[in-house]
């Protein structure tokens, strides 16, 4: 039987971001399938290789760092939820999607977390390529609807996105309080880093900034946040 | 600060379908917050607990077994690239919704697999009563809405609702598939009963029958599925 390789990655690779690559190529079957099928279900073997980028963040339970796949389930659910907050009318549909596709790119490029400025200084550059060769596994049209999300997620312009953007920021806030900060301390996180970060709330839903101010209030309260040098 | 314990369940119990239940009780914060921000708070903190539970299925690389959290993300995702085999006009967005909360009511259910048959039995009382707790931690319009939404897809009967089941049964084929079929193998699972669990493809969206006749045809040929006794 005919097969392709839907990624011609070596198996195990240092990314620029500091990141392990994930395991090798998958093989799926062709010569029975049309072209079209074909592509979608080597785009979507591809993606379950989300579920093996490792994010800063902890589970709830604190048993364990989540990675970028459920997390993208996890702000898809959150944007359901809060889209009442946005000060613009929302497509939730639409919201979703970015929600769903946001962080495809780290199958490529790694979760580059705020503390990395090496990485962060390449993210864009690097994500911009996996955006290139991810959504170009799937069918023409669908590359380019797939690929107009991403974008639309980058920019950070419409109601949807800003949502989306807006609930991804405040699920490391949320995550992180839940489980009781232990990864604002590993990482030398002020509370003043912290409440930077989340003043980016404002630029997008300024509707969930009391939400994320009483969480960041309360883990203040409870001595969270590293201490400043 | 008053504290609500967002479930009042011990840390580790073995459930009726044989799982150990998700670790203690989130604590979030309550007393700075509008009842309706620390439903939402209390429900979305409390899903976090999907990503805990491990499901029957591997991932692609083969290098541990699936969770629901990252899975319900997966099936969202195929739902977007295939809702166009489905014979009847398909609401993606709805689609997407009935896929993100398929599963949440394995937070108290558990996974239960195809040959768990005496999990099988107790399945729909389990998971409706994990329905009425679950989502009755959202404000109620909202709880109405999410609790329509997991109604429907149990109904399977909207074009969405068929699609969801439909990419859900696919995705199982698909990673167990693209992994080697080492489950198959494992839990004895024959090529006649892979072929009996998805012809109900046909019964929800018959146009995913090719692409999951030609991914039994392989496993088939390749020698994935268990002998029959």
């Amino acid at each position: 039987m005919t097969q392709l390789r839907s990624s011609a990655k070596p198996s195990v690779v240092i990314g620029a971001g500091g990141h392990v690559l994930p395991p090798p190529a998958t093989v799926v079957p062709m010569a029975t399938l049309d072209p079209r099928t074909a592509a979608q279900l080597a785009f979507l073997v591809e993606a379950d290789k989300l579920k093996s980028i490792v994010r800063a963040n902890p589970l709830v339970d604190g048993s364990r760092r989540e990675n970028s796949a459920e997390h993208s389930w996890h702000i898809a659910l959150m944007a359901l939820v809060l889209a009442e907050r946005s000060d613009e009318p929302v497509d939730g549909g639409r919201a979703v999607c970015l929600c769903l596709i946001h962080d495809l790119v780290e199958i490529d490029a790694g979760d580059t977390p705020p503390w990395d400025e090496a990485g962060r200084a390449t993210k864009a550059e690097r994500e911009a390529a996996a955006a290139d060769r991810l959504f170009a596994l799937l069918p023409a049209d669908q590359a380019a609807t797939f690929r107009g999300w991403w974008d639309e997620f980058e920019a950070a312009e419409t109601p949807e996105a800003k949502l989306a953007h807006a609930v991804d920021r405040l699920a490391a806030l949320m995550v992180n309080h839940a489980s009781g900060g232990e990864l604002w301390r590993r990482h030398g996180r002020t509370e003043a880093m912290a409440r930077a970060r989340n003043g980016k709330l404002a630029d997008w839903v300024p509707g969930l900034l009391p939400l994320a101010t009483a969480l960041l209030d309360d883990a203040s309260a409870q001595g969270w946040f590293a201490d400043p040098d």
